[in-house]
């Protein structure tokens, strides 16, 4: 693009048969989570919220409890702990002492983000109201220059962007300006948005390479910014990505080991690994990935793929958590992936999520969906309980019940968690399906319906009929607005080996882990059919994870499964172990867990209990007898929503 | 006791054939590390560190190094990071800001003990005027009320014993008195232990159950106090001890959460289990055992037997390492043994050491000796290196061999651990033997001559002939100054399965586990042979212990082997397999990390690396191919000794 000019570049595209994407893009009401018309590196676009509509299924009760119950009751203790009195002191509304850690701005921006999100898909006069309000309250916060934080004021004031290993400042503007842009999206209102823009723009004034350094101290801001340029078109927003993603950390003096736990400071291209912060790690990968999206740079797709690769070769786990040490909430070695001390944040997971969302973007390959889909149906999926006002923090893959370890409540006083995962279920819709010139994506399964058009501009329906994840079946009714030739691009998760697909019951290839692509003139009403096996699966790792040898994980679907205490009174969780020869029974059960397949194996336990034995003993071990016992699985997602009790993913198989 | 006077009780000993404890313990020579003379519960009494001459041997150099090098360059390192300054600026003598953690003062006295027990085991001029100089640029900054501590002066001075949960002020007078008692017992001096009591007898009182509540915070006072208690006879020494082993934290205001963290706080003898910090809780345990022998308290008899069962059932590692959590650097579930995240302070496995050394003395039972042992040719062991000026904080059980992995270093901000091993290394003859009513004990084998006395005061001479631990063969010659009818028990250790005894060459029986009890009328020149069977052993963990499933430990006599990968040019030490068919083949080599027994192995390893596999694959996995590997183990002690490279005790096995 850079060596012809917008005439010509247009005229190019519709010389392909691509539409302008600006026209396709005018509308604030045809933005997506990623806007991505103008993105010359992103394979597929997204497709608006509202565009989506959800009907009866897996998420969209849980998506019910989110507006009703999670999003309300979050907002009363936000107010209770003071986050938006913050704000009220600043613009003489209040007088009261600050309140809370140096980066509570930011759990408010991420519950209005949530509520902006909800707002696409459909309109809440309270909520939109409720948004308004705090807005208001917000900007009156914000100083003449743009400059907005409510815990480097005051006393504090003169630290402004003197400590950015640990300020958070920008981390807190990355987040208003992603409730801002959801907002916007939502609504076409810029009120907040233009105020995170002044911000954006004193940064752009006062730091960068030939001026004061600058640290994303925890990346945030990265993506916020390349979606902000995605709407403004201003090269400064999109440069300013690229200098914090290059990293100034030699001027800022940090040590090696700050730019490994920050994971910023130095040029983001210069990274093997994923280590240092889980959740900072991933939202840098996030930021990295829009960056690309825009600029197409070959050594990001290499440090990405490098990247991914170090991920998913042994260091997510089977949850698609993500960040197994506590200390320093940090990635650890390869394969090192303890199930009682996994810390797996909730927010860390969703930034795998919301990172391999990006590389499907770029890339259109159906790897990034499955891990997307992974992370999303189960180490994202378990952090708000059933009820919508209870979170995990940690998303552990065992538990040992002692009545310490109280893994869901209402608040932490980092309180990330919550408000993050109440936007990923508003903007849930969003992330389903994907347009590109060669025609519309399929990546994930629910029933409903959606109202778009394909890159020519042509409209169409889809219309989906399923009871994934409970069964493999999924319907679905194409309805182009007239015939139209582009090819359906359906999502064959990589677990699905002997999918069935049909079109109007002719039998198409469906290999998993790839999509099926089905290129035909489409005309209104043709059916798709797709067969996916729900048969029980057990997974095993590589013994390189030292934890899991001899064990393995329950699987059906997208879940993965777990075993809880309360579930077998007469036998310890610990002792079990299950039995290869013996299958599962499966049993939808509506009133159990909001209605989940439960599922029943015949397995084994220990007839004397291993706690009877010695903790150290002469090789070989005994031969130990065991007794028949009947062993109840229930998803990974639902742990722990019947009260404190001890659980398990991974478990021992009998005789090996 | 109580209910006899104080004549009628000396006579009823000296009836009962022991000699009035009081003439025996009258000179501070002949006190032990514990001076257990007059305590009414414990079953054996220590012996004077200078009452054992070691000779060459495992033990020798790594004292004289400790000597020579250790004790010396840490005491730079001290001044370097201004812990003496911090006392010479309340005294006036240097004009500096404070310096380093709130702890610091104990670095010193810890440092100082084990200069004091240098002394005990002879004198050395330099370091004697280097203590003395010490003892008056501490005193020097002492306040006349006794109160003595570098941190809680000027704008700090109305914190003291405000935040005891933290504070480490009585932590730090536990090892000034600690030192000041080592001190005592080498060379007669009371100077610092003057000033120790000056301080004690401020605390006694200030603070009390009718007085303002008191917090160990960090449990070490109690044993201190329970040692000044053997020498001064001063019962509120010993209630002081009783006293926070009572635990005020209710009047304090403590939540549940810090009386598990901090050890304290509560009745030690509502403990139901090894929990929070792992040193606090060791010191804690210490400090109750010192308490039981002078109380005989039934409860805390019992509250000991439960923690030591709950420590060797399922929380201490094969090395005799505790605390397995970096969080809280603390006591993990019941089998929360992780290898490679194991926190295993220094410091814990010093007080695992300390703590079972105490519960012999009270019970003369060969389990602890046992304990003990583990601990100290391993897990304590490998936390000084063989240069003598790199030290352990933590001492996994397994490292990635990452560059960044630094576990040996010259300093530590919390530099608590270096001095503690250096107070270990040179208090260890005292270690090796016990005397009781019955006879002499011998606990630890070790070639030197021990010069004492049997509890009727008969002197008694044992020459001890043995290259222990690299070869079993025991040779001992008992010279009572003349014929002596006594016990002579020789601790048989558990995994001592086989071993042979011999008197004057007539066989004995030697139950792995005990103590043999040589009773006889011995003759000065008689005898004795043990020959221990050092065997290659392997060892397998609970399958509780989840990281260890189809794993062994290598274990030759009372020392755990590892692997290190730079002994394996051309294999993953992550690859390797041992072969249960092929045997060890034992070799001494002299040249190698002080001299040690190289173990060498025809193992497997697989052929194609396990890291070429996906993480996460269908069960069952597939059959892998293996080829032959020459394995090298080297003792656990000597890791990293050469360098940082990857290090692995527990090994998968072929075939399981």
């Amino acid at each position: 693009m850079a060596n012809c000019t917008r005439r010509e570049f247009l005229g190019t595209m519709a010389m392909a048969g691509i539409r302008p994407v600006e026209q396709a893009s005018a509308d604030w009401r045809d933005q997506g989570i990623l806007h991505l018309e103008r993105s010359p590196h992103a394979r597929l676009k997204n497709v608006p919220v509202r565009a989506f509509t959800m009907a009866e299924g897996f998420w969209t009760s849980r998506r019910q409890v989110n507006v009703e119950r999670s999003i309300p009751t979050l907002l009363e203790l936000l107010e209770q702990h003071g986050v938006i009195d913050n704000f009220r002191r600043l613009s003489g509304r209040k007088q009261v002492p600050r309140r809370g850690p140096l980066y509570t701005d930011s759990d408010i921006y991420k519950w209005m983000e949530a509520v902006a999100f909800v707002l696409q898909s459909g309109d809440h006069p309270e909520l939109r109201a409720t948004f308004d309000r705090l807005t208001e309250e917000i900007l009156a916060a914000q100083e003449p220059t743009g400059y907005l934080n409510t815990y480097y004021v005051e006393e504090r004031r003169n630290l402004r962007f003197k400590e950015m290993h640990r300020g958070h400042e920008l981390y807190c503007l990355g987040h208003l300006l992603q409730a801002a842009i959801a907002y916007y999206r939502a609504t076409g209102s810029r009120r907040l948005l233009e105020g995170g823009i002044k911000f954006v723009n004193y940064l752009a004034d006062n730091f960068g390479p030939t001026k004061d350094p600058l640290l994303a101290g925890h990346p945030c801001l990265e993506m916020a910014l390349v979606e902000l340029y995605r709407i403004t078109g201003d090269r400064r927003h999109l440069d300013l990505a690229g200098y914090l993603l290059q990293g100034d950390g030699e001027r800022l003096k940090l040590s090696p080991a700050q730019m490994v736990y920050l994971f910023s400071g130095k040029p983001f291209t210069s990274r093997m690994r994923l280590e240092g912060h889980a959740v900072r790690a991933m939202y840098a990968c996030c930021g990295a990935t829009d960056y690309y999206m825009e600029t197409g740079q070959a050594d990001y797709a290499r440090t990405l793929e490098t990247l991914w690769q170090d991920l998913v070769r042994g260091k997510m786990y089977i949850t698609g958590g993500v960040g197994s040490r506590a200390q320093g909430e940090a990635f650890g070695d390869p394969y090192e992936l303890p199930n009682r001390l996994a810390y797996t944040e909730s927010c860390a997971a969703i930034g795998n999520m919301m990172w391999n969302w990006r590389l499907l973007a770029a890339r259109g390959e159906a790897r990034f969906a499955d891990v997307l889909e992974r992370a999303l149906y189960n180490g994202v999926n378990s952090g708000m309980s059933l009820s919508g006002d209870l979170y995990c923090y940690r998303n552990p893959l065992e538990l040992s019940g002692d009545p310490s370890d109280r893994i869901r409540n209402p608040w932490y006083d980092t309180t990330c968690c919550p408000p993050n995962l109440e936007r990923i279920l508003a903007s849930l819709p969003g992330y389903f399906y994907g347009v590109s010139g060669e025609g519309l994506w399929v990546h994930l399964y629910h029933s409903g319906t959606l109202d778009w058009r394909l890159a020519d501009g042509t409209r169409l329906r889809l219309i989906e009929q399923t009871r994934y994840p409970w069964e493999g079946r999924v319907e679905l009714e194409v309805r182009p607005e007239r015939p139209a030739e582009f090819t359906l691009f359906l999502r064959i998760p990589d677990w699905a080996s002997g999918a069935r697909l049909t079109v109007n019951g002719a039998a198409q290839a469906a290999r998993a882990g790839e999509y099926a692509a089905l290129r035909r003139t489409w005309q209104p009403g043709d059916r798709v059919v797709l067969d996916l096996p729900m048969a029980v699966r057990l997974t095993c790792a590589n013994p390189l994870v030292a934890e899991n040898t001899g064990k393995v994980a329950v699987e059906r679907g997208p879940l993965v499964y777990c075993v809880e205490q309360l579930d077998h009174a007469d036998v310890s969780i610990f002792e079990l172990l299950l039995d290869p020869a013996a299958g599962f029974k499966e049993e939808f059960r509506p009133d159990l867990l909001g209605g989940v397949v439960m599922l029943k194996h015949r397995g084994r336990a220990w007839r004397t209990p291993l706690t009877q034995e010695p903790l150290y003993a002469p090789w070989p071990p005994p031969r130990r007898a065991t007794r028949p016992v009947e062993v109840t699985l229930i998803p990974y997602y639902t742990f722990q929503n019947r009260g404190i009790t001890a659980m398990r993913v991974w478990l021992p198989v009998a005789g090996s």
